[in-house]
C-alpha cells in the first residue's frame, strides 16, 4: 500500500552541487534531469537562483548555481517526457535578485524554495511572498533547527503559519544529528507552532539515518520528501532516491532509470568527488556539529580517516 | 535518559569473520577485545565454535572459525580489565561437536548461541540445552525469518517458548530487507508466540537501515543488541558499533576506545576487505534475496558498481 499524497524532490543537482561548487557538466545535469522525468519523480530541483556577480563570477561558482532561463532550457529541452517533474530552484537570505525573477508563466520554473536560518525566517518570509506573487509554489527550508534556540524557532514557525504565500514548510536536519524520536519531536513542534502548512523534510545521512529519518517523517504525516541520486549531498549527503522510491511502493515511480544513471554516471562521478556516510560524519552528525570541520579533515588525504583524533579533538578533550 | 537493561554484544570478529574466512590476525583480535572491555560492551563474541576436520581444516578455515580454548585464552590473556564482557561464541547447527564442549566453569566462555534457520529450530533447541546443561548463557538465532513461511516461523516460535534452556530468542534480519514497520511487526510476532523469553536483535544494513532498525527494537523493548565494529560483518555489514553506543547514552559505555580500534586497524583493514552499503547491496536488500548474489558481484572488479544491470538480473527483466 502507498501513500498517494507522497511527493518526492530531487534534489541532487542543487544538494550536490555543495560538494564541487556546481561545476557538474551539462552530461550529467541531463542525464540525471532524465532520470528523474523517467522515474516520474515529481520535483526537480535543478540548482540555486543567486546572483552572478563580480564576487561570485559564474566560471568559478559553476553554472548550476545561477540557473538562468538558458541554463535551464538546455537542460529540459534535452528529454521529451510525459512525466516531466515540475522544476525548482533554490534561493540563499541574502544572495538573490528577486527583481530579475520573471513570473511563473515566463519561465519553465514551478517552485521557488527559500532556506534561511532560524534568525533570517522574517527576511525568508519576504523572498517567499514575492515569488509567491509571481505565481510559484513556494517552500521555506529553516536550516539548523538542531541548534536553534527554540523560543526563536517557536516564533519562526508561527511567522511562517501566518504567511499566505508559504506552500510548504520545511524539517532541515542540516547536521545529520537527529534520531528518529528528534524527528517526531520536531514534526509535533513544526504542527503545533504552524499548522496550517503543509510539511516537507530534508535528512542528511551523517549517522546512516537520512532514509530511516525520511522514513519517520513519513510515518509522522510528512508528505514532500527530499531525496537525492545515490544519496549525493555535501558530507554525508542525502536520503538515496532509489532506496526512498524503493520504500513507497507508488506504482507510479519507475526506480531502474535511477540505477542507469547510477551506473552510467554517478559510478564514475565518485572517483572525482567523495559524499557518504563515514566515520568523521558520524561524529560531527552526533555532536549536533556543523560539518564544516568534517568536510576540513576528509581534505585532508593523510589524516581524513583518524576518527579517533578528530573525536577528542571535537570535544576537546586533548 | 538511557534504558538500563539494554545490553550490547559486540560480533565483530564473529560477522566479520564471515568477509575472510576467520582469518583475522592475532593483533585485531586482541584489539578488538580490548575495545570491548575499556568501551566496557556487555557481551563479546569471539568467532564460531564449529569442528575442526579434514573437510574444515584450520589453515583454510581460520583460527576464529573454531575458537578452541588456547584461542580464547590468547585473546582474553593480553588485556586486563575491569569491565570484561561475558565471552560468547556461536554454534551453527549441523558443524558442531557438542560433546567436545566442557562445562561453563572449566572454560572462558559465558554465553553460546545457535544459529539455525527456521526448519532446524528443534534441532537447535537441542544443541541450546546442551549448552544450558553445561552452565552457559544461551540465545537461538533464527536466520533470514524475512522468507520463512509464517506457519513454520511461528511454530518455530511456540517451540522456543518451551524451551526451559533457552534465554534468548533473537530477530535476525539476515537479508538487510526490514523497514522499521517489519521490525515491529516481527517483534510483535515473537512476542506473542514466545512471550516467555527475552528478545535480540541482529540488524543487516543494506539499506543503510542496520543502526535505525536496532532503534525501533529498542524502541519496541528488546534489551539485547548486536552490533560490530565499524558495522563490519557480511556483506552490507552490521550496525555500527559506535554509533549505537552514541545513541544508548548510558554512562558505563565509553564509545573513544572504539573509535581508537577503528583508526588503528578497520581503516588499515578497509584495504584488504571490504565491507558497508553500496548500491549492490541495497538491492538484494529491498528485494529480500541472499546476500549471494551481491557478493559475488561485488567480487568482480570489472562489474561490481553495475547496479542497473544487477537490478535488471535480479528481477529477471532482462
Amino acid at each position: 500500500m502507498f501513500r498517494n499524497e507522497i511527493k518526492v524532490l530531487d534534489c541532487t543537482i542543487r544538494d550536490g552541487g555543495l560538494i564541487n561548487n556546481y561545476q557538474f557538466k551539462d552530461d550529467l545535469v541531463k542525464a540525471t534531469y532524465r532520470a528523474a522525468c523517467d522515474a516520474a519523480v515529481d520535483f526537480f530541483e535543478i540548482g540555486k537562483r543567486l546572483c552572478e556577480s563580480e564576487e561570485f563570477p559564474r566560471d568559478k561558482f559553476g553554472a548550476w548555481n545561477f540557473c538562468d532561463d538558458d541554463d535551464i532550457k538546455r537542460v529540459i529541452n534535452s528529454h521529451e517526457s510525459e512525466t516531466r517533474p515540475q522544476l525548482a530552484v533554490m534561493f540563499d537570505v541574502g544572495r538573490v535578485d528577486v527583481a530579475a525573477l520573471k513570473p511563473r508563466d515566463q519561465t519553465d520554473l514551478d517552485m521557488i524554495r527559500t532556506a534561511c536560518y532560524v534568525t533570517d525566517v522574517d527576511k525568508g518570509l519576504e523572498l517567499v511572498k514575492r515569488c509567491k506573487d509571481l505565481g510559484y509554489t513556494t517552500t521555506l527550508n529553516i536550516m539548523a533547527p538542531s541548534v536553534a534556540i527554540e523560543t526563536e524557532l517557536v516564533q519562526g514557525l508561527e511567522a511562517v503559519n501566518e504567511s499566505e504565500e508559504c506552500d510548504y514548510l520545511y524539517l532541515v536536519d542540516s547536521f545529520g544529528a537527529f534520531y528518529s524520536e528528534q524527528v517526531a519531536h520536531y514534526i509535533d513542534l513544526y504542527r503545533k507552532h504552524a499548522p496550517g502548512k503543509e510539511l516537507g523534510f530534508h535528512a542528511h545521512n551523517n549517522q546512516q539515518l537520512a532514509f530511516a529519518n525520511t522514513q519517520e517523517a513519513i510515518i509522522r504525516g510528512v508528505n514532500l520528501l527530499d531525496a537525492t541520486v545515490n544519496g549525493i549531498g555535501r558530507g554525508a549527503g542525502n536520503c538515496n532516491i532509489e532506496l526512498l522510491l524503493n520504500f513507497l511502493k507508488n506504482p507510479k515511480f519507475n526506480v531502474e532509470p535511477i540505477y542507469e544513471v547510477i551506473q552510467e554516471h554517478f559510478v564514475p562521478l565518485r572517483n572525482e568527488i567523495e559524499w557518504g556516510y563515514n566515520d568523521i560524519y558520524g561524529i560531527s552528525g552526533c555532536l549536533n556539529q556543523h560539518p564544516r570541520a568534517a568536510m576540513r579533515l576528509r581534505a585532508d588525504k593523510a589524516l581524513r580517516d583518524n576518527c579517533y583524533d578528530f573525536y577528542r579533538n571535537c570535544q576537546d578533550l586533548d
